[in-house]
């Protein structure tokens, strides 16, 4: 056994802007053991030493170690310490052939209730490779210049005709731009149109990792309570009517599930146009609404050109495309493709060009009415399979469509403990109250089911019970 | 005729930081065009009236339009006015599986002296579509998932491996990160290193393009002279000791085209760790050295860890892949994953995978000794070509290597002028003078010769000597 490790994880204090402690632990361990000073099989600094060390409580290095586990960073091993997990490296000994296969060290399989990932085993792989042959043989010595920055035409089109069809948005190609997924998108919108020190609204709970990008702009975010109707607009409004920007998912609310009522939407639209402020929607999962009507999207409703719509391939087709897009305001266009100029030059044409032609050709509508049917299956599944495990000390809230459910456990206590006994048997559910910016928060689990099959839903529920019953995993 | 049409251009003032007016007025026409308010064929404003509307000066009206021409978007037919080149939309005519291998509405060859573009006849796509197909094949599910946002593991051993040998550069694969091209690399870089008003020290002339992205994160550029040595270090130690950043091009400056000499690389070094500085080192062309010894990376001089190595596909392989690569000092690694995780998650896969076996199975060291031997003969061809046409009249400076050549005709004063005699005609030349921040400016125009092929050297020179000879041609 090595001895332990805290140098390697470098010894500056804990202070970048914008980013809670956690996620700067955490980040700080997996780039250690990305560029190898922290190699597979090595024992890491126990929670108390880490904490210690860099001046932080016990509780905030425990959680970032659980997470790295659930990711499969990390092993816990009970007394005998946590290690860095040892199938990590397991490429290094391939072959180079099988190497060039490998998108990254972590050559692991989605786990169970990991969130934001589409069912990758019902990905159509091998027309999607066969498309790309195809469109690689047809990349022009015309299409090897740069691309236009705000994406390729056709797939602006394409693009276009499915949002008019879908989510009964009118727009022209020329107010679509192509991003690298909403991440990116989120990044550049934040950067366009915030001052540090702006005010932006948020959903409390809301979509974490989005805190992030709007942080780095030096947003100074809102939190917004979201009841059963969806974001609580007019408290919003007396909370922070000068706000820049409010960004909301008003489809699926994200994590809780709700949808935006429809006179929230209406007030929501009438503040953006007083206050001369933009509305975000990130409309992330609304192509899995699966029962009854799919409610319109914002933008539908959008008379003052004031919300933009962001959208992504990560969930309609697979997140390692690294592709999505925004539906912006005439006002905004302009400026948005120079930044893109500035920032990056656009996405390579033949991604774009496959992605185009899945779409032209009628597979993309296929693909998702698909994934409609299988995701309501395993919500489904799962859920039964929680009740069954679990019988009353679970309270579930289903919504109609969306890729994860809510399960409560009310005599579980606090969800960070949970996610930590859960992460030790390989499971991977968020904790709902780590989607808070404040200091109320409620406490559950958010539990992906789409990469939960019908066919494993009782035994990765039994795996849950086992897991919260079972007492914490010794850790030194 | 239609009418003029300043309307569709946008009536807002033109007051975008951090870009000079031109550019402005370039992009907004580009903007106009790209989303169909000016379609193919019709009229733009006269240069006067668009200026008098935009309370700008007409020569700066006149040299964006120059610059439109010069790459196809407008054309000047003299009295009759500026059009919108009425070619640009011909792909909406052809059949749809035609129109998918459009990566534009700009469906046009590399025009002459166009510059930053490798010779795009040149490059075996044929090779490169096979090997896509390939990698296609291997696209597992494992690989649907989020990528790692630094790279794929076996694209960075392969640059790794690459600037090892190629560029003396010794680096662990965790300190290489892979980037949407060299101005995302800049653009991360200078938002992660820069604050406002933090000073950068930049070459004067210099790489215009890389001007943006700093500014837009703030930074206050220093413009240091190049002389025959490079960038004049102790110089600029004079006029911005306390800069936070220095951008250099030290193989092939851009665009003069001089080395940095082994004096100023180590005063260089010295001033950057005396001032706890960052020197980002634009390696852009060094591969295309073909005449003697190449210079050695600054970065293989680098004791004090203060440089960050930036490379680019973009020239070695074609700009349209959007790959590039950072080598980053130790301390600044985490903090740049961190920043590309929260930017953008990563490139996606497949690209990268195509990159690195293309690089693997060593087409890439080959490709770069065939385009090394082609630029050569290229760069030969085109001088020896203008010498014939021109005499006297010209003074050409070539280095031994890189991917254009200066020209300097003492007797036909500035060099704007010179552009929009040469766009009328169909070339694009870029003139010297756009190169500076300061006042004081050279007169010449840089004449790309990548996609000069030798046979056509002699009337692409004759072409511009009538173009440099005739008289402006009339404008409304």
């Amino acid at each position: 056994m090595k001895p332990r490790s805290s140098g390697k994880l470098g010894t500056e204090s804990l202070a970048r802007r914008g980013l809670p402690l956690q996620e700067q632990i955490y980040r700080r361990v997996r780039a250690a053991i990305a560029d190898g000073r922290l190699p597979p099989g090595e024992r890491v600094p126990s929670a108390r030493a880490l904490a210690g060390e860099l001046g932080v409580a016990r509780g905030t290095v425990d959680a970032a170690y659980a997470r790295l586990a659930g990711e499969g960073y990390l092993l816990p091993r009970g007394s005998a310490g946590t290690v860095v997990s040892p199938a990590l490296h397991a490429d290094q000994h391939l072959p180079d052939a099988e190497r060039a296969t490998m998108p990254d060290r972590r050559r692991t399989a989605p786990l169970p209730f990991q969130m934001g990932l589409p069912a990758l085993d019902a990905f159509p792989r091998t027309l999607w490779s066969r498309l790309t042959a195809q469109m690689a043989r047809r990349l022009g010595a015309d299409m090897l210049g740069y691309p236009d920055p705000a994406g390729l035409p056709v797939l602006r089109e394409a693009i276009g005709a499915y949002l008019a069809v879908s989510r009964g948005i009118a727009c022209r190609p020329g107010q679509i731009i192509v991003t690298g997924g909403y991440q990116a998108a989120l990044a550049l919108l934040a950067r366009l149109l915030l001052r540090p020190g702006d005010a932006a609204w948020f959903e409390e709970p809301g979509y974490f990792k989005a805190r992030y990008a709007l942080q780095a702009a030096g947003a100074q975010l809102v939190p917004v309570p979201v009841d059963e109707q969806g974001l609580q607009v007019e408290f919003a409004a007396t909370l922070a009517p000068r706000a820049r920007l409010a960004v909301v998912t008003p489809a699926h609310q994200s994590p809780l599930g709700v949808a935006l009522s429809l006179p929230r939407r209406e007030a929501l639209l009438a503040w953006a146009e007083t206050a001369n402020a933009w509305i975000l929607e990130d409309d992330y999962d609304s192509e899995f609404h699966y029962v009854g009507r799919k409610p319109p999207a914002l933008k539908s409703l959008d008379a003052g050109d004031r919300v933009i719509y962001v959208g992504s391939f990560s969930k309609t087709l697979f997140p390692g495309l690294r592709l999505g897009y925004a539906v912006l305001p005439a006002a905004l266009v302009e400026r948005a493709v120079s930044a893109l100029a500035t920032e990056r030059f656009g996405e390579d044409a033949l991604r774009q060009m496959v992605t185009a032609e899945f779409m032209a050709k009628g597979h993309f509508a296929r693909h998702l009415k698909r994934m409609r049917g299988l995701y309501a299956a395993r919500q489904k599944a799962l859920a039964q399979a929680l009740l069954d495990a679990f019988g009353t000390e679970v309270r579930l809230t289903l919504q109609r469509g969306g890729m994860h459910l809510l399960a409560r456990f009310p005599e579980q206590g606090e969800d960070a403990g949970m996610m930590r006994r859960a992460a030790a048997c390989g499971l991977a559910p968020t904790p709902l109250s780590s989607q808070y910016l404040g200091s109320r928060r409620e406490h559950g689990l958010l539990l992906g089911f789409t990469n939960v099959p019908e066919t494993r839903a009782a035994e990765t529920a039994a795996l849950l019970r086992r897991a919260l019953h079972d007492p914490l995993p010794a850790r030194d």
